[in-house]
């Protein structure tokens, strides 16, 4: 791949030898329009250290610096709807909008299996509208007394998990969501690139050796052979310090 | 560390809407002078998808390009010995030289714990000079009928492992090393950096999701909290298409 794409672009931000000012990561982001007319489209979006790792027990806060949190902020302010997994949302306290509670605000979208969603402990932002998405018959573990919370009860995979092409349809369908950004974890982001839902992958890499346990930005197969690669291409790289701002199409298969 | 960094300046290479022509990756590379009279300086260079596998099926082969093929060749040019643990050279064959067999010859640097040693099977290169780096006790392990080959019984660890500060001094002492490049595997490097003999980390950051098994280029500690992370200075950034190369100076502690 590399040795036939040495004439293609490749843009590089900032300049060199002229880094940017204040200005925020990805706040001229450059989006594509959705390619399918039923589904959204999807980035996902994670933090890792070089040495691969996007948590630190458990949690992915504190692996980026103040820049990922305005590029996280940039990407949020475009989309329609941002998505995470429970396990995500038990693991620590979000606000999956945007800091400013005047600004327009994406749809937050919990995708749930088994287990508590402790949404009104640990979702920030209450002026949001929280989708919850769960799979058949799995409807009594959705909190009450939440206001602006609406319960889709999905059809499940065979692996009891919600079926992701399903939701994203209905996202579409019955939300107006044409932009979709997936914030982890590394399950859902597995699945949804599994499935071929994701279009595009941004990856902040920040400039540290974490030495954690082994929980990468998707989850990897335990045993068995590795399935085929996912193909990656390479649109933009930004950089603040010695962070790096990367930006992935990711191929068809 | 971002925020404070933004008036640095970064190198981004190539410029800009002009890729590199058919040079090397690495090859124009400044290195700095040893830090220390008495240890060489130290580079670890490894090879990961964009989601931290640094190996599929246990091997490193097929991750990296061809572009990622000439770099690796242009650090070893310029070094006096490249390393590797023995658990690397079992898994797979390994050319620890330059292509050209005409070239200088950096030391290839082996460092064993238990086990076999297949040097002669796994190791290419017969014009090499090779060194076997053993804790006391495990010399018996080493092959024999190998020519050009030195064994160094070293002082081991509470581990069991080659001490390997002891070890670099020896390199250096007595087989005139400055220069050093490490090529893992995740726990000789984890070593390496855990007692503060790496200096800078290349790292090729392959543009593909592979999956595996969570295998990171430096090992993670299972169980019990996380360590201190180890900050990361980027010092450049090449391209290949899309697939990057990325060296970073280690901080000190």
């Amino acid at each position: 791949m590399a040795d036939g794409n040495r004439t293609t672009e490749l843009r590089l931000f900032p300049e060199p030898r002229s880094l940017a000012g204040e200005e925020e990561i990805y706040q001229d982001l450059q989006l594509l329009p959705p390619a399918s007319p039923l589904l959204p489209y999807v980035l996902v979006n994670m933090v890792s250290s070089v040495d691969g790792r996007s948590s630190v027990g458990g949690k992915a806060a504190g692996i980026g610096s103040q820049a990922d949190r305005g590029a996280m902020r940039a990407l949020r302010s475009r989309m329609d709807a941002v998505m995470v997994g429970a396990g995500t949302l038990r693991a620590e306290k979000l606000n999956l909008g945007p800091d400013d509670p005047e600004a327009r605000q994406p749809f937050a979208v919990i995708v749930g299996g088994a287990g508590d969603m402790p949404i009104i402990e640990h979702l920030a932002g209450r002026q949001q509208d929280v989708i919850l998405a769960l799979p058949e018959g799995a409807r009594g573990t959705a909190e009450a007394g939440r206001d602006r919370l609406t319960v889709i009860e999905a059809p499940s995979t065979g692996h009891g998990r919600v079926d992701l092409g399903w939701l994203l349809g209905r996202l579409k369908s019955d939300h107006a969501v044409d932009r979709l950004l997936v914030e982890g974890g590394p399950t859902l982001n597995r699945a949804m690139i599994a499935e071929g839902l994701a279009d595009e992958l941004f990856l902040t890499l920040a400039p540290k050796l974490v030495f954690g346990e082994e929980v990468a930005i998707v989850r990897g197969d335990a045993g068995g052979g590795p399935g085929k690669p996912q193909g990656l291409a390479l649109l933009s790289v930004h950089s603040s310090g010695s962070e790096l701002f990367l930006r992935y199409r990711l191929e068809s298969p």
